[in-house]
């Protein structure tokens, strides 16, 4: 059979499956939630040998260091996914939530219900233990789930998938519900995207590379974000102390992540008593400063940011700050510059911090407190299947709520429109 | 100027616009509605005198009587046009909803505020008064919007635009917040289609043909249905009285639109007593009837249905109606033929109500009732600028809610990620 075929076939028994999924029981669910835990417990060992496989091949073709880490699945790891499944089963069930409900002048009753979105596709490179965490979420929000990773992580994906699914069989749950798709070829990215028959939604999960590729070749509407320029704007009534913290923080906890600081806009009457000492906190965290003329002036040392700095999304410990003369320039820049994804500001003043919590546009606006908290289990979702900076559908991230709609349900007694 | 340069520049326009409304305060929003109503009051034997000059040049052309009528601007349409405008002044503003909020453990105060999307392309035929209806649900939603209206009202819709612009001025919103683009060429669709860097979302209204384009063609994300292919259920425990009325309502009281009654599907334990009657009140009404094996056999005279006609929209005065052994056939032909638009079940009994509610999957799903309520009029939003059928961003009438989305707001004191 052909790839094309093949995953037609896949994506048609997944529409299938969520038809019995969106009416499949809480108790349904979380009991091959639990199973899927017990499961992956049980066959640590197994799970370990075969992701020994997918390493051993991935060195052999020279993959990188940070890759093999990303592709290794050892007992902290699995902790982890298991850890992941029982929070998973502990969260409430979104689907049959009303979210409102109201009685028309003619007496119908009209509400709105949480409903899954049908089969979800997920696309992501090496990690395999996104393949267990994309699942999960997916079983529990009522939604079937094509799932293609990395061609490097196929035997530990392909294992992990057979381990799933004995757990969804033993609650009775359609065993199609979950699929890997067994194929290591780039092309089965594009068959899968062609899907919009069968398939509701694409979710990818990696490199701006990869999500660039998804968008455009999509049929299927994707929900997505490619980067995360996030800013932090030192406010002049901000707490100095404060805002090192938050600064320091938002840049340097970890810095290769989409919600990590990459400029730094500072006010310049705070600039002069803020700004040195801060630089030296980065600088001795290895951080590399390019900032703006005016920052030059204050500290001596600093590397001239240039043009293509404003929009970088490094990923890495370098820092672009800019002094602004008002906060009206730091709306500007962050307008010009962000990527909707994070923005967060350090003041004491109150009129500031509305004004920066209603103007900013970014999927996650904070005031006094690091970007770093733009995260599903973070902002108090549960957990966390990726983040949306475009606004359709969703934006920020998206947890078990994000894999639903709401359909409206319409209670009568006889009535005719007239 | 070309007319992609052109359309380029309004979609900038438009985006420029839509930041400073998105902060827009419900005074300034509500102060343009009323004056768009009180301009078009006063300005309304121009209008009509501008219309005629529209419909003059499409008699020229050889339009369709229907056609025709759809394009006419009359004192009764103006008057609908004004209500309308102050219909969606008295409703609530959406933007700044807080949807909820929350504390997390560390103290950070997370909260969910609704806001615009930003920037709607809305694409429709030839209706000129749909210009005034989609205008102000988008201005009060605090969105900019790109109309593309049919070619024929181009007079009509142009003039409308100016009228709207003064209000615009008047309450001190930008005046690029509502632009008419001033082609008639069909090329511009394709152009508006592309503009992905300025437009947030597409919603076109119209024919099936013109969906098609559209979703096909877009780089935008689209909010549609292709078509209503709606049932109504008579299951075995209907209120046969209450049936026959609903049915009638479903396909009779307006057979052209999408929520009209397409098939009619009916229990084969009341058929005997229920299909006579209601073919012979169809008939009546002029309903041509295209009908299973099984009704031929219970009714004499009937046309026997074809494989054409179960997936059909006939939009028209014909119904196609079979009879089912039980409800698991009905609920099968729904999954089958239905378009996720709207179903209905007429029933007494208590299971069979929850069951339909639950499985058949649709965007609004209808006990006793009939399926003409699927409007957001009718299920009380207040307006509506669309239906949609695919269940990503909406699901189902869409109105001022539908026309914005949420980002997270969080408070904090400090919060640094460990």
């Amino acid at each position: 059979m052909d790839l094309n075929e093949m995953i037609r076939i896949m994506a048609r028994d997944a529409k299938q499956s969520g038809r019995l999924l969106r009416v499949a029981k809480r108790l349904e669910k979380d009991t091959a939630l639990e199973g899927m835990a017990e499961n992956i417990l049980s066959r640590k060992e197994e799970i370990i040998k075969i992701n020994t496989k997918d390493i051993t091949l991935a060195r052999e073709k020279g993959l990188n260091p940070a890759m093999i880490d990303r592709l290794t699945l050892d007992e902290k790891t699995i902790n982890s996914m298991v850890a992941g499944l029982r929070e998973v089963a502990a969260l409430p069930d979104p689907v049959g939530e009303v979210t409102g409900m109201w009685k028309r002048p003619n007496g119908l009753q009209v509400g709105r219900v949480r409903i899954p979105l049908g089969v979800i596709g997920f696309i992501y490179e090496s990690r395999p233990n996104v393949t267990v965490d994309a699942a999960a979420l997916c079983l529990k929000s009522g939604n079937a789930v094509l799932l293609k990773g990395g061609s490097e992580a196929i035997n530990s994906n392909l294992t992990l998938n057979e381990i799933l699914t004995e757990a969804l069989k033993k609650a009775n749950l359609p065993e199609k519900s979950i699929q890997v798709i067994p194929s290591t070829e780039h092309e089965a990215v594009g068959i899968l995207l062609g899907m919009d028959d069968y398939v509701d939604v694409i979710i990818p999960r990696g490199g701006e590379g990869l999500i660039r590729f998804v968008a455009e070749n999509s049929r299927i509407p994707v929900l997505k974000h490619f980067k995360g320029v996030c800013h932090v704007y030192v406010d002049e009534f901000a707490d100095l102390d404060m805002a090192r913290k938050i600064c320091f923080n938002a840049k340097v906890q970890r810095p290769g992540v989409c919600n990590a600081m990459e400029t730094m806009l500072v006010h310049n009457k705070i600039a002069p008593s803020f700004l040195p000492g801060m630089v030296e906190e980065f600088k001795k965290a290895g951080v590399e400063i390019r900032a703006c003329e005016d920052s030059l002036r204050l500290v001596s040392g600093l590397k001239l940011a240039d043009d293509s700095d404003w929009p970088a999304e490094f990923l890495d410990l370098i820092l672009a700050v800019k002094i602004v003369k008002d906060m009206d320039e730091a709306l500007d820049h962050i307008d010009r510059y962000g990527s909707n994804h994070t923005e967060a500001i350090v003041t004491n003043d109150y009129e500031r911090s509305k004004e920066f919590l209603e103007k900013v546009d970014a999927s996650v606006v904070l005031v006094n407190a690091s970007t770093r908290f733009n995260d599903g289990f973070e902002l108090g979702l549960g957990a966390e299947i990726g983040i949306s900076t475009s606004k359709l559908h969703a934006y920020g991230p998206m947890s078990l709520k994000e894999l639903t709609t709401t359909k409206f349900t319409v209670f009568g007694s006889g009535q005719v429109r007239t």
